[in-house]
């Protein structure tokens, strides 16, 4: 593969995962979308559907790795790391237009959501609050749409949780190549995409699961630029843990790889 | 191919196409149907495996398209034109021909459904008032079994978010041909399926999803013409969109797999 | 395939088939049971997962029919009907075998759901009510773990329901074969599986989709044969539906195969 | 295989299957999880995205076995029974390990959750109540998240329903064998994943499905072992059913495959 392949591969495949993985928790959260409600397993099929039609586009071109975690636990399993900042890039470059074009699909969704009275308060209080909430980091109403966010904000069990959910999806990942015709193929694309489903049932709970830095940092800087109105703060301090947490992940899988497997 | 064999294959395969997509909207929505309140989830997954058992069955006689924006994007991705329009009258005629066998199963549910005063209105409103519906082009109490319509009504998004969730089905559906052995195989037909669900759920959100020229006009050509009681209006003023949108999204995936990955 | 293999292929997958399938209902409607209240998307996939684990296990005896609509569909486009009765034998044998499973697994919530006063009715009038409903044909209150029964009674429809969901169901297994590498494989059968999954959700409305002879005549029997208490009747006046139509459907796909496909 | 191939192959795959299918468990119990009430479905399908996982990771180093009843009926299959020592105890530390990863990364929601007045009683009544059940043998309120309990406690009944279950899923596993090119394949891990899915929904009613002695018996050591807060009892009076029932279930299972099908 070239540089420019990979490049390309990785940055139309990150953001179609981004526009279905983002573009599912807007179905669900958002006003006068008809999955409004639809819950946790729609999210959970929803991610997991958004890695199978990413990395189907992306594998011819670059492997479809998608995800920094991803690139790290390769990158520690081959000793290889020379293509490692052009997997980033591309990864961060597609994260952000992939959340850029949810916000093109949904915006009449974004607009009544964030101007309803019931979610940010009343006219004049909805001013006010939306003012405050501007300044301050404390994450606004449609951030989830974006980026994650933990149910109890303790940084040691959020980032041992995403660093061990992303432990089993990259050495599942990495595995692949150890099955007759699995690396690389629809088949093995197809399990992986199950993988992820199936880590956002079991270990979603507590931080609502990255394991992916470019998944969770691209959409929150765009988070940050977009013109939502009332959007309120991108919960920067929150922001350092679905980035540690997931490299470490990729590099404990490729590590866990490279001792038991190898 | 034949175009016979096309023409037949494209006619049965889209017809069961609509018949189960059609079916598991009826199946969700009417009144006295077993699965009614099933959800959003029962939809996408409904939807997706129509997409699986039309596209299984039509594989060897036409390749199964089964939607216009799928020709589409093959014929600027090749540059072959001359079998499209063989392609798009078997995709219409086995809409039309799905849609009415949906009125068949559920016959009983339609008519329980539409003379339902909590649903019509009260029997002396209810004459009035479906006389003015009939008159007026005001999506009637089923037309959502037939065919799309926005929550949100707003052309340019609508638009939008029907051209960028076909570009994402078609660039996935192009991009198999680049995996070894995943074209028209059986692994194939359920990686797109899964598709179409992961598309139905994350960008299903503001418009229902039409992606299908086909899918859209045929039955909604089948609303108008059936002589369903209280039946309302067809909703013409919206049927451009699902047909624009689609097509140019399939056009677009031709054009980025020509520029990306040729 | 010799006959003994034959039958004890269909035999044994049969009895799984309605062991899972018949097990889903029970896992849904009882009193006392985890899954109670889990809803159509539960029905759906259990059936569907029902016929994966059945065809997966007898795939290699007797090539998993599991269905005398599957058996006669087969014969009309193969020109073969001399097996024809060991499949029907197996099946049928099969089908009772497993309905009597479903009992065996859940005993305790039978009888709990049984004995409920609110289901039931009063202790005096659950007698009476029970000794009135033995001697009806009417359909007790378990009779739908067993075998189907319509939303709305309308022979017409109800058969038309049937044979047009059995036709899809048995075309779609037909026109495997034209697929490469797919008949008889682990690919064919998951594929025909989700088939199974989405006709259940699109068409399951208005009969509870029976769409196999032998998945509802043999289960009726046991729950006529059963010592369940307060059982009520076993609906025989509805019960050549279910059989009637999808032997039809299985005709009819086994002609559209003919004529189109071959 | 050598020995220390399948000891690190089972330990790594239980333990990767027991942190996401008692992940579901917590994620869909625990109060402040994202997940909380996600209900059957999601318990279902994570559970058998949880074989998936575990079995696609061990698949090269063991075969993934990663259940004792798996490795019974191997054996019995295949008369060959001096590796059983080593299966069982890679399968044992593996179930104990997920068992304690669970507790890591649900830390947080443990503690709201066993100090919670509602769920564990006022706060006097709390800790009189708690030193209480931690001396009886009564199932806590976390216990599910580690071991299964029946509905209706009947021994008799639920040790035919595990038995049950696990001859299904054994047998689906033995007769991988026989479908060209499945056994050990991507396609038959993700096939056997989907007849858990299968069997819980049909058949997990009564008892929970345990279907593993090492799945209930390890993480249920854990329960008692772990330093949680009101915890209550780990109800050993029921846990020789989830080890007796599931070890029959898989030498019928082999003994069915000898019979049937060899």
């Amino acid at each position: 593969m070239s540089s420019s392949d990979i490049f390309l591969g990785e940055t139309i495949g990150t953001a179609v995962l981004i526009l279905l993985g983002g573009g599912v928790c807007a179905a669900v959260t958002l006003k006068r979308s008809k999955a409004v409600g639809a819950g946790w397993v729609a999210i959970a099929f929803g991610w997991g559907f958004a890695v199978l039609t990413a990395a189907y586009i992306a594998l011819g071109p670059s492997g479809a790795h998608l995800n920094p975690a991803v690139t790290v636990g390769v990158a520690v399993q081959s000793g290889e790391w020379n293509r490692v900042p052009v997997y980033f890039a591309g990864q961060m470059l597609g994260a952000m237009l992939g959340a850029v074009l949810v916000w093109v699909c949904y915006y009449g969704q974004f607009t009544a959501h964030l101007t309803d009275r019931e979610i940010t308060g009343g006219p004049g209080a909805q001013a006010t609050a939306a003012a405050d909430r501007q300044r301050s980091d404390e994450p606004g109403p449609v951030l989830g749409i974006f980026s994650t966010a933990p149910e109890i904000r303790s940084p040691a069990q959020n980032l041992a949780t995403e660093t061990i959910a992303t432990t089993v999806l990259v050495l599942a990942i990495l595995t692949q190549g150890l099955t007759e015709g699995l690396a690389l193929s629809g088949t093995g694309v197809l399990i992986t995409a199950l993988v992820v489903v199936g880590i956002g049932l079991s270990l979603g709970g507590p931080t609502g699961y990255a394991i992916n830095p470019a998944r969770d940092l691209g959409p929150r800087i765009v988070h940050a630029l977009l013109p939502l109105p009332n959007k309120g703060g991108s919960d920067w301090g929150y922001a350092w843990v679905p980035v540690v947490g997931p490299l470490l992940g990729g590099a404990v899988a490729g590590g866990i790889y490279r001792l038991a497997f190898a």
